[in-house]
Order: C-alpha cells, then sequence, then structure tokens
C-alpha cells in the first residue's frame, strides 16, 4: 500500500436546508472540495458516494452516478456505499484503498442526505432501517430505543447518570457554536437537556442528533504527489473497519461496540500508535449514549469510566484530547450518509490550523469514528498532517 | 493488478418467493458458494453486498453486515454497494479489485433483492430510484416509460419493429426452460408477446422483466491459489465500468447506453479482445430494446443491426454467440441486486461445462453486461476458464 493523503474538502452548511435538493447540496459541498484540492472536474478517475437512505427519503437511489454527473465528471465508475450511519467512512475507506492500492491517482468520496422532505415520524422509520428490520424494529422497538437499551445497561452496570449523558450534550452544542457549518449554533445548558422531552428512556430529545440536510466531500490523493496540489495534504495513517451483528439481542455484550474495538484495535496498529497519539477525535455521538460508550471502545477510557470524565470537562475544546470540536452529530447535525466525511473534514481543518475559533493548538494527530446502526459497521480512521 | 478467479457460485431460484425473507436468501445462495469454492466462513477476508431497494422493499438497509453476519463472518468489512440494477456487477468489481489489488485474498461478493413483499405498483415507484427523481420521475413517467422513449426512438431511427422486440423474450424465456433457478421456465410465442398487455407503448408486459425475489454470490480469490480450492476457477479478465447522466434528456442519443460502450471498449482492451472472441454473453435485458441496443454498444452488430438479427436466431442457444443463456433477466428474473451476480453465476457455469441442457458447448469466454437505470451505470465482465 502506498500512502495516502486527502488534499481537499468541502461541506455545505448542515440543517434543514428547504430551499436545496440532494443535487444541489452535492454540487455545493463538491464544488468546495474540488477547488480547495485544486483540481478539476477532468483530473478524477473514480467516485465513491454514499447516502443511507435517499431511497426512502427522497425516492433517489443511484446517487454516486449522480454525484458524478453534478460534479462534471465524465463518464467515470461511480459506486454508491451505504453502510447506515456508517456510509460516509465506509465511502472515505472505499476511497482510500482504491488510492492506496495504486489503482487510482485522485478519487472523490462524497456523502449527502436529504432528510427534511419527509415527517421526523417517517425519517425515524427510515433511519430503523439501520437495525435489523426483521428482528428487533419490526418487532416495535424504534431506533432511539436501541441505543436506550444501551444507554440504561451502561446505567445499570457502571453507575452513568444522565446527568453525565447530558454533559456530551452540552459540550457538543458548546464546540458547535464556532461551526458556521453547524445545524445548532447555541450553547445549551444540563437543565436544557434534562427538562427536554424523553425519547426513548432515559434518551431526551437534546440526547439525540437531529434530522439534517447536507453533504460533505473529499479529495483523496497519493500522498507523494499530493503536495502538487496541497501545501498541507493530511495523511491518512490508517483506514480501519469491522462489522457485527445488526441485532442488540446477538452481541455479547450491551455496553460496548465491538465493532468499534475491532477497528480501533487495527488502525492504531496501522499507525503504530496507542490512544495517548490522539490529540483530537470526532466520535459518533448519534446518541450521548454513543459518544459515552466510543471513548471506551476506542481506548481512551476504561469501561465504565468516561462518562465521569466527560461531565468532569476532560474532553472539552482544548483539553488534551478534544473531542467533537465540530460539534459532533449533536450539534453540528448527522445527515447521515455525509457525516463520516463531515468527520474527516473537521480533522482535515483542525489539523491544517484552519478551524477558526475552534481550533486546537498543536493537534498533531486526529481520529475519525464514523458507526453505523448500533454497531454493525464502525470505521476508524487516523490522520497526521504531513511532513 | 494481479490476475483474479471465481472459484464457487451459488444462486437461489429466483421468483415469488414468499416463503423465504432476505436473511434467508443470503444464506441459502451464500452457503451454495461457499461449499461449491470449498472454503469455510473463516477464510473470508471481506465482503460486498449489494442490493438496490431493500429499504423501500422491506424496510431493511445495512446489508452488507446482515449478509455478513449470516454466512457467519466474524466482523469482517462488509460493504453495501448500491448502482441500482447494476448493484451486483459493481459490487463484483469491488471485489475484483479488492482481490486485484493484493489487498485480500478470500472475498465474496453478494447480491440480494425480495421484491415481492410490497405491490407492483410499489415496487415499481422504487425501481424509478434508479433513474433521475427529480428531473423525469417526479415530473410523471414511469421507469418502464423511460425505455419505451429509448424503443421509440430506436423503431424510428433504424425500423425495429414489436415483433423483433418480442423475439428478444421469446429467445429469453426458451433459454430459461432449461435452467433450474429460472423465474419463467415455460416457451412463449411472439404472438403471447405481442398479446400481453401494454404496460408504457411500445412495451408489453412480456417486454419487461419481472419483479422477482433472490440472491447470488460468488467468491473470488488471487488465480494464483485458486487451485488450491477449485479445479476449475473461472479467471476474471477485465471488469469495467462507466457511468453517465441518469437523465435521458441529457444524454446525446436516445438509441445507445454511452456507458455500455465505454465499459465495454475498456473491457475488451484490458482483455486484449474483440467482439469476436465472445462466445457467450449474459446482456442486461430489462427490457426487451435493453437487449438490442446492449447488442450493439457491445460491439456485437452495428447500431441498427441487432433486433432483426436476433429475430433471425443469430443469437439463440448454441449459435455463434449465444446470448443470455439462462433466460436474462426476462426469463430467469430480475431480483435486482442480485442480476449482476447471478449473470457471472451463468457465465462461470457455462464455462466449466456444468450447464446441463442449456449447456454450450466449447464456451471459452464469455461476458456479463450488467446496467443500472436506463443507463447512468454500465459494468462489463469479461471471463475465461483458466488455463
Amino acid at each position: 500500500m502506498r500512502d495516502v493523503a486527502i488534499i481537499g474538502v468541502g461541506l455545505t452548511r448542515f440543517g434543514e436546508r428547504w430551499e436545496h435538493g440532494m443535487r444541489e447540496l452535492m454540487a455545493e459541498a463538491g464544488i468546495h472540495a474540488l477547488e480547495d484540492a485544486g483540481i478539476t472536474s477532468k483530473d478524477v478517475e473514480v467516485v465513491y458516494g454514499s447516502t443511507m437512505a435517499s431511497g426512502r427519503f427522497i425516492g433517489q437511489e443511484h446517487v454516486a452516478a449522480l454525484l458524478s454527473d453534478q460534479l462534471g465528471f465524465k463518464n467515470i465508475p461511480a459506486v454508491r456505499i451505504e453502510n447506515a450511519c456508517a456510509s460516509g467512512g465506509s465511502a472515505l475507506r472505499q476511497g482510500y484503498l482504491a488510492v492506496g492500492s495504486g489503482m487510482h491517482d485522485i478519487v472523490v468520496v462524497g456523502g449527502v442526505e436529504k432528510m427534511t422532505d419527509v415527517t421526523t415520524g417517517e425519517a425515524t422509520t427510515a433511519l430503523g432501517g439501520a437495525g435489523d428490520q426483521e428482528w428487533e424494529l419490526a418487532q416495535g422497538i424504534t431506533f432511539p430505543g436501541l441505543y436506550a437499551l444501551m444507554a440504561k445497561r451502561h446505567m445499570h452496570d457502571y453507575g452513568t447518570t444522565e446527568e453525565q449523558l447530558a454533559a456530551v450534550s452540552v459540550k457538543n452544542h458548546l464546540n458547535a457554536v464556532n461551526n458556521e457549518y453547524a445545524q445548532f449554533r447555541k450553547k445549551i445548558s444540563i437543565q436544557d437537556v434534562m427538562n427536554s422531552k424523553m425519547v426513548a428512556e432515559p434518551l431526551k430529545v437534546f440526547d439525540c442528533s437531529p434530522i439534517s440536510d447536507g453533504a460533505a466531500v473529499a479529495v483523496l490523493a497519493p500522498l507523494e504527489i499530493a503536495r502538487k496540489y496541497n501545501d498541507t495534504p493530511i495523511q491518512i495513517l490508517a483506514s480501519s473497519q469491522a462489522s457485527d451483528t445488526l441485532g442488540l439481542a446477538e452481541r455479547e455484550k450491551l455496553t460496548e461496540i465491538k465493532a468499534t474495538q475491532i477497528a480501533a484495535a487495527d488502525a492504531y496498529k496501522r499507525a503504530r500508535m496507542t490512544p495517548k497519539d490522539i490529540g483530537i477525535v470526532e466520535v459518533h455521538d448519534c446518541f450521548t449514549i454513543a459518544e459515552v460508550m466510543a471513548m471506551e471502545d476506542l481506548g481512551f477510557y476504561e469501561k465504565g469510566k468516561a462518562a465521569k470524565a466527560i461531565a468532569d470537562g476532560e474532553t472539552a475544546l482544548g483539553s488534551k484530547l478534544s473531542v467533537n470540536t465540530s460539534g459532533g452529530l449533536k450539534g453540528c447535525g448527522h445527515p447521515v450518509g455525509a457525516t463520516g466525511i463531515k468527520q474527516a473534514w473537521e480533522i482535515v481543518t483542525q489539523l491544517r490550523g484552519e478551524a477558526g475559533q475552534r481550533q486546537v493548538s498543536g493537534a498533531e494527530v486526529g481520529m475519525a469514528h464514523n458507526v453505523g446502526g448500533s454497531g454493525a459497521t464502525a470505521v476508524v480512521h487516523i490522520m497526521k498532517r504531513a511532513n
């Protein structure tokens, strides 16, 4: 495998983008990314596109070919990747492999989701397709209900409290205030979270990431030619992925995401690093409990210790390990097919030193962690600014 | 790139499989394929799964992880590929690249679609997601209507007749009679097609591939170790893909699929072959006109000449070029996410000499041609029995 770098990134503002359809969102993020990389559409050899449930949200499948057309790529191979909420991370990994294997030089990876054309109820049902439809959802549980089960068990086993979960949301909303692309740019309090409506006990509205529209695009190239295009290429040191059962009932434990543990172990090994080497990380906080479990499964905390540490401010912006500086899924928004690529956008932006008021000083190595469903897919990327 | 071989294939019977859900279909085809390859689930390093619209058909996204779990693969990377009706061919190509690049040895590629849990109207609407939802389908055209436009223009420009289109269906139904996995094993006549109900003029019910349930799985390995598992590995000589606009209105011509032409040209070049070298081909006959256009775009006939040639029997089973020996999408059935891999199954079965009563004698080189939507994706594979 040869070394791979991200040479360009582009993002749309996340949120309720009533005025734009999916193709406009794709184009908006894509044009940013191509300009950022200093390339034209003619340079691109293959494109991976990711959406989770565009068929159910807007009736559109076959979105990679549409992305290719919208960005003016002429007749190149276009491949849609769908791995639920880990679609973006999975697409990024396919792009990484396409470049790393030597098959292609310039590869574009783009994720998008247009979720606000349906009702919240319809969106929640569509998102249930990330879990086991036949053995879970069809039996009556909702997708938030799956994470509520995990939260309940985590509280039972480790004494995690609802206030500690709320602290995840408070931190991520605070980070989002300084992200101009974020859906929610408003500071909230623990009490705001505690007072918000119950969705699936113990998870309240402010424990849950929102329904969002948005797109994110990244441009990859071999590191050896990356500087031809860009002065600050960000090297992907590791790109690792693992899977697990769709259904929670078939897992060994409810309080961990085994796919995250396996993907992280593989990533640390490939990058020749340990959790101590990571300065910033975007973790998959689809629900507050998900960030707590991620911090443990990624090796930053022992199992059962993360919730208190987060509540104590150990992962706030500018601490030794800054977590979800973009605002995470909770604060920045969660257009599901775009999220994994937006995470990479944030890490690239931080490692370049271009994160403005939310810049973490001295960030050297970053990680992006993207989860599909209730943990049936996990993708972990480790990146650093190329020397 | 190192040489890649298919060492195992498995298929379910295609049709209205009321008694089985998607996970059972996956398992049925998958177990066949693993047994055929002489491997166990522990040998598999990565799995690509393909469905087109499982979200809309049965509410289930995230199907590659489900496939991985159903086949007992433990926590390996699982990636769903969706490129409309070319999802299967696109997944096969990703598997080919994963092995060919040297990243992985044993890779499983599985396609499935469970289409009969919804009404025919709902299924047709879901399939419309293969075209341009915003600029075509939302304006009122149906998916068969898109191919009807192409048929009308082909008839106008080249004098193609409805009876010639009907001959495609008659040939493919005849081939399906001897395929025990086929949905329709009944000989039909030109008059049967002409008398069937109009769907979108000039296409009648018997010009259209059916709504089907089914799954197909293939196992890939480097050619250099393929004989460790299998006495008759089938080498993939070329795996090529191209894209085009989703919308017909943006294409240069209605009578050709440019993505097919580009993918075919690339495949011939990589395989160092011409159309004359191909003895059997599975082409994407989602509608009868699609087979006519494919025979021209793949270089077997000049533009405008294929329809008469097919009607004259030039592509019947056992002729110099046997086309859609499996029965094609029309006769064998078209569970959209499985079709591209089923095409490879047929070519492998023929090249091994295991096709029973539909065996083409002396078949040396085969091609599989898979199209997404009205031509926004095309994938072409060329295969031969390894020496």
